[in-house]
């Protein structure tokens, strides 16, 4: 069985990422990246998501600290769904460092694929997450590791690149994705604060399809 | 003044690279990464060296403990400098979650360059230290990043990259690099241990100069 990274974040988009993972017939390997979020919710998400799919899942410490982004400090605001420019919640080279590792982990455990739930549409401004970057990085791994040198290419997977929100709930219906498991907002309360851009997008996503969303069925 | 993040490794080369950056007129921001090497004695090395050219420094510390190395596990053999093959000491993608990170902290600092010191000279098998990889390194980080898509293009140096071994000693003795505080060798002992790949292309570089290593002469 052919073995695929699944990046998952404890939100919405990459659990639906990760079952499509295994609709392709990929068995996947889950990871988190622990790299002192605002909050601890989402990589609790992360890991109850990974068991509910019957996957192996590990928590990957690294040092962002060092960033100024509004998605690590609290002194900063979080930006109000902005589309076109970068906002505060960027992260400087994010994607970038956390696809490395992917392909490391890749690489290390013989897995053909990474698959990451980036999306372009609904698109927030974050450079790192554009069809032209995953391909560049492709590129870029494929002359820069042992796998890519020898001919066995590891395949940068962005099943929801050109989705809208509510195509990624559909899909996700469709794959009996657990919903109520996964966490979107940027805040960390009981509740999604339903205010942030995460919360904004996640909402109209669901009432486009005019469904409820179960993770206010679940938590209230 | 031009801000440059320089990756130091402790060894003669990243050292000669950190004098480079200072020669061309960059303030040098220095870094070394505490990934589980066999030995601390490199991450030591890294530090002196930067206090020695009045540098900032900070060490940070990432997880590829995972990964089956013959630079991370002590139960694997150290390779013995085969050329051409790719050598048990290879960590898959440690060059690109490098200057990965490099990057991020460029971006973050607003620094316009980073420094690596790999070469493709003394050519060791790693698919990371060859030219093509850093350009597409550099390509892919044009599209990923902020700065990148704003035209503020972090370039990736790599002084050394054509270079043999002597070249960059010789190069190292005009800039006056410290080379007694450099450590090339693979094991951590009080001194080098003259057998490892590392150990011998250094003293085939000093011995085509017809000159003594210091680091000999302040280790006795």
């Amino acid at each position: 069985m052919r073995k695929a990274v699944v990046l998952l974040s404890g939100g919405l988009d990459s659990a639906v990422t990760l079952y499509i993972a295994k609709d392709k017939g990929y068995k996947p390997l889950c990871f988190v990246f622990d790299y002192g979020q605002r909050h601890r919710r989402e990589i609790a998400a992360a890991r109850k998501i990974a068991q509910a799919a019957g996957c192996r899942f590990k928590v990957l410490k690294i040092d962002l600290t060092h960033k100024r982004s509004a998605l690590l400090d609290k002194h900063l605001g979080l930006s109000k769904h902005a589309i076109g420019s970068i906002p505060a919640t960027y992260v400087p080279a994010r994607n970038i460092i956390f696809l490395s590792f992917a392909l490391s982990f890749a690489e290390t455990l013989e897995a053909s694929a990474v698959f990451i739930g980036a999306h372009a549409q609904d698109y927030s401004g974050y450079p790192d997450c554009r069809r032209e970057f995953f391909r560049a990085f492709e590129r870029m791994s494929k002359v820069g590791t042992k796998s890519g040198v020898e001919g066995k290419e590891i395949k940068i997977f962005t099943p929801l690149i050109n989705k809208r929100k509510s195509e990624i709930i559909r899909e996700g219906l469709r794959l009996c994705v657990p919903f109520e498991l996964t966490w979107s907002c940027y805040r960390g309360g009981r509740r999604p604060c339903g205010k942030c851009d995460s919360c904004y997008y996640r909402a109209k996503g669901f009432r486009e399809l005019g469904i409820p969303d179960p993770i206010f069925r679940d938590t209230s």
